[in-house]
């Protein structure tokens, strides 16, 4: 079944690739990835593609623009050596938050990323909880948009009493996926408002809704600095939340972030694994779930015409 | 410096468009729009566009396939009649609402409808407060996107006292744009949180956030049944809110809306004329702004070259 | 074989597509059309298209423009949904009519409905009975194109004495169709020849070549009013035609076409199930073949790589 | 008004080339042909066209593959040129007779070329009298399509007494053509139909409609061998017509069609100059009318974003 | 293996192409070229090509535009019959030498060539020894780029003690590709400067590097007039070199080729059968190494998903 | 003349940017250029450049890909922004260097960079001295491509007594490149030719051609590490070379390069400044010529659409 899939790894996250591969029960195919001195990018497929149906998986972590050419490369070098097929397997797909003009004579990047990467060569797209949903509407190529939403929950539920749970957005701009968290765990929503009221309490968001005396579980898609994460998580405890916990798909955890958010009172930060998170960026309250399994079973139900959706299904 | 520049109009929306050439200055352009026998549509194009600027304004309203075809046929019967750039002026551009696939094996018309238009020949599309923001990047053409937010508050800035007003947004999804307008009339915010807390309470929304005494602004892209409109009012009204009032861009108005809200306690319903609102449909509590000028505007900014953006600054 | 073949239909025509699912022997494959209360439709296909080879069926009849909506939203639906290959069998195509620029500033409206089928995603088109042959050429994706003239010209052949029978054309650009009947009946062929010889009968057309005692059959590709067909029967039998046959691919029978017709001398009018004729317009001469059986030859082949052009051998 | 207008001429029909040049008032841009030893061709443009609005004038005569390469590279090369704009001038496009599948696994070689030109670089395309008015649109970008049409009938009004001419088709599928000439000139219609009737008579065609003393005048979109011509002029007098004529756009006069049409008792054949005659070739029967006033008006229009169609008003 | 496989042939080369199929095992399979009387290529593929992975032998020899429009107008008619996969076999790509714009307004043929074979519908190319390497860069399907190298390297390695061999390039231009084989063969590499030094010795080359009593090979990618090869063995004979032989792969021997190349003291030259050589261009040196069974073995993995680049590992 | 003309510049190289303005005579137009915390680039245009020229400076220089991604996240914010028209203005395209398949499964990334470059919306490239002519053709758009042979030839013929030169390729693949500056120069040409003669002299090059007491100029079109021309140093000076120069367009200068170079006896380095060099990386043998003047006329020309190869006429 498996004779003419071949899963390659860019340089992002090779931990990944090679847990996704051991859950497929294939090895890793080998590529170089090299610089000339000039700073070029070269990249060598070391075994034959031909006909083959071939995914790259490589997420557009720091450095982004290296990660990103690379995985172009890789793809160019693979349609150009006749594979069949080429999926590229972005697990944390950056550019999904420049989704909008939310400014005079700006790129919605997130667009043009799309259209490079079938520029250069991909032929669908397997990735995991775009910032936005209709991201998903940017690629001209078939998508396959995983949810880390199933895991988490079934994380907290084991973990959690959830009656006395509430879920809370970090701003009115997070209430939609919050939203979706809170009726998925069926406890009560709230928000956190970030609007200056008076002169005096600039730095202070305000909680609408009811937090008191609750276990909140703050949701966003991925922990960049964590600086809206670290103000939240004080917002909440003046409020009188009770226990803090968070859920996030992808650990950025870039600037001061690690930092910053080990010293905090939250209870727990829950994670996939879509971004390496090297040995010493590691904390107590981190914890990593693998979404290894979920794209393994998502690669092979791509490569022999098994429904994806139905992986979600109860 | 309009020599060059002509307006068409679809079947949708001729007022408007009327009115949008009364402040440019110049007639609307004569075409004609017939069926034949077998339903198939006719268009023709009754002067010469050899080389001219050309916009051909069409609201994707109902019947939405029959004006959507009509527009598509202009814009193929103007390129192949050498116009020298063709604008979509789309003041309700209804597909926005499909833009994302949240059930299996549906289509995001909103990013279909974008490719078909670039490919019946559009240049750029002009449009009004999108569903979604990322709908500007469902369209490979560039995009001119208006928005009726700063005409709606300044008209209730001028209405209310917006020291006791409360923005609120129907449900969490609709938190983000809500947020928007309280950060602009420098109001609190509240959102209907319509999940179900328990067998007894399926029918009413909760409220998250305060609005006793408070006048409530509920603020929306479109009014399509008014179906959750009507259970807003009741709500914010069960929730001790003082006077209600309700902005929306889009006036579909569709099915019972008209016969429902013009029976609810909602002191306004303030809308642009993106949507036209035939003689019948027209109620008391209804007020319609045009959005004619700033469309004029924004047509001669881009015919003449000057920054459409700046049409938005203070 | 079939495994991986699944049938699909529109609103248009369902009955058909049913109809070639019975010939092939597999069920027709379900999906869901319906519509927003702002007239968008919306489509979900109901069971997994991943890796298939699969067929819309979708005539484009009254209501045209939302008829090729469907038909599109479905195709892109499907293509989304990773479905291997999507061929639209499009029994009746309109807008074949609109093939030239007879006019100024018009759309070859049959050039770009071509050309957005292939936007939606449709890797191939089945049809039948084109208006005009290069239409086959505005598609840029491979097209098959069946003919119902050796079903039809078999059943006047068993039906009529051929010795005594004239191929009649309603007009000049009619007769090369005509002409073609004429050959493989080997008949005679005569033209109604519409021109305006003086002031006095502008309303009757001239026969040009002899029907006197013989039995006539008028060829055409539709009939849409009827209007044409009434006033040639009407100058045949002036012109001293005995027995007047009509036969006709696509029975569109609009406005007062059914009416019309069933009123004229006409012995009986032959067309295909192309087109959905419900049971209140059908009427005694009218007789229907059905061109199941050939769409269901010509899918099968299509999904095994067998010629389908062999479908018209002797 | 001229400044930025260029005119080249490929190697096919010069002389129509600089007569156009004659009547815009410009001289004929320089360029070069030739040839490398391997057979490739080479093409120079002598002269900057940077930001210039180019024609290039070529028809596609014998060697049609040579010009036609000739054109294409022509073509990249002004692109890449930098031009502003390039129209391919075709007076005649002989691939137009290639515009359908009446065949198995055969080229629609209409559209291929159409779809070449476009790759190759053209903006848009003039051309006259297309086999099919649906060639028009097999081409995605625009087309001016001019007639001989006028120019023709202004001829023949002025030459004969039309009270007593019939317009006749050399077969049922040149009746719609024919048709047009006929109710143009408000003449009679007839056919010549080659159908075999019995054993005896294979060999000549029936005159369908009424010929006898009336003098007729075949019309045709190209002269290529003369055959047909040939055997229809002999069908017409045997049908007891007076004095025959021939009018066609097209003289391709190719293998032995000056020795047959010379022999022939037609009185004139009246052609266009889109093909270049050679004095060789000439015979005094042929009638050519220069067609370089129309293509100029053509041209200049183009350039100057006036009406086409506006050219062929009464 | 093979029974889905087809190899088709224009007109350019049908030995080759019959040997190749020879030594796949398979027949030539039919095809009819033709033309109309207006000089208008007509393919007719004699059996079906549906779902079939067709590969067209056609090299670009002379006349060029022929074989090229042959190539395309074949490829077009098989895409539209539904072959699963065209491969355009062209042994001899001709437009390969115009790869650069080394003068104004010319155009850089070879890409435009590779973009109209896209266009015309090819989804690869199998080619041997491009002008430059760099030409495989010009298409965006993917190209397979076959090397006559090992052959006759093979060849020369066998016939000659390399020990007293020198490497000779005819130009600066060709040093690279000389030094390739004086890499492969491992011997010294030598140079014509054809630079003019004074005015007196402007006919002659000068010998970069040592030539005297060595045997020299001159390696060149084509012989086209042998003009460059006769001034060069002249050259090298003044300087002192002992045997002369001349390696190069396609063998075009236009012009005065023949009879000029066979009074020069060379003492073989050696090429491949990429380009057909008829026997009245046959000569005593001309020593022909048949590449058949290369193609045949890049074919029959092309076809099973093989690695082609295996085919030349020691 | 220049009021529509505007010019950006990315962070590869402001200086040269801001030389070119200074020669245009207009100021460098304002853009941001930042990342935010997850290393995504953000790009905003600062000033409006609807209906504008606009020329985007931006070399690949380390770091290739952010200043890669850079130029087309500027360009789609550019187009999005409506600019009339974008030219990516590349002095040194790095990329360049990877043209061709010289091992398998690799990718040619000249090409895909140029066609990466178009999907983000670049109408037009100016650059400078590609690293093969050919190269070029990989750009499906417009390319004006400078040279800086006139500038440096000119400079060493005010230098040096040319009658005592030979122009040094540094191996056989750089033999045309020096070919032509020999040829302008009108002198010697020798190539090193590194190939390996026996066990003992790997480390040498030997000297194809006469240097002995001559002055050497090499010319090559990037220093990148420097090692190669070192060892060319070398091995010319072993062969008896007077003094030794050497003439580049593209100081790359990275690794050890300019701690080996300043160590050589060469006497003077000549480059242009495609390539900014930091004040730490000058040393007293290199001489940098600007290219701006060049730039500068250039970008006039293609504004006002002159002609930009008669920039290079005598």
């Amino acid at each position: 079944m498996t004779d003419n899939l071949k899963v390659f790894s860019g340089g992002s996250n090779p931990d990944l690739a090679m847990e996704i591969c051991g859950h497929i029960g294939i090895p890793l195919s080998p590529m170089e990835i090299s610089r000339f001195s000039n700073d070029n990018l070269f990249v060598q497929i070391k075994e034959s593609v031909r006909e083959k149906d071939v995914f790259v998986v490589q997420s557009l972590t720091t450095p982004v623009s290296d990660h990103l050419m690379e995985l172009m490369i890789t793809i160019d070098a693979l349609r150009s050596a006749s594979a069949k097929r080429i999926t590229a397997v972005i697990p944390y797909y950056s550019y999904a938050r420049s989704d909008k003009k939310d400014a005079p004579r700006i790129s919605i990047a997130a667009r043009l990323v799309a259209d490079l990467l079938k520029t250069a060569g991909a032929d669908r797209v397997l990735t995991m909880d775009l910032h936005a949903d209709a991201v998903h509407g940017f690629f001209s190529i078939p998508v396959d948009h995983l949810t880390f939403m199933p895991t988490i929950c079934d994380y907290f539920a084991g973990l959690l009493d959830l009656s006395k749970v509430v879920v809370v957005a970090t701003d009115a701009g997070g209430a939609k996926r919050a939203g979706r968290f809170a009726k998925r765990l069926n406890t009560s929503l709230a928000i956190i408002d970030k609007r200056r009221l008076s002169d005096s309490n600039v730095q202070q968001g305000l909680v609408v809704g009811h937090v008191k005396g609750l276990d909140a579980i703050v949701f966003d898609d991925e922990i960049s600095t964590g600086g809206t994460l670290v103000s939240t998580v004080d917002t909440l405890k003046r409020a009188g939340a009770d226990n803090i916990y968070v859920g996030a798909t992808h650990p950025v955890l870039c600037g001061q972030a690690v930092k910053n958010l080990r010293q905090t009172v939250v209870s727990r930060i829950v994670v996939a694994n879509t971004v390496h998170v090297p040995a010493e960026k590691q904390f107590p309250q981190l914890k990593s779930l693998s979404v290894a399994p979920l794209f393994a079973r998502a690669v092979k139900h791509i490569h022999t015409g098994e429904s994806v959706s139905a992986l979600f299904k109860p």
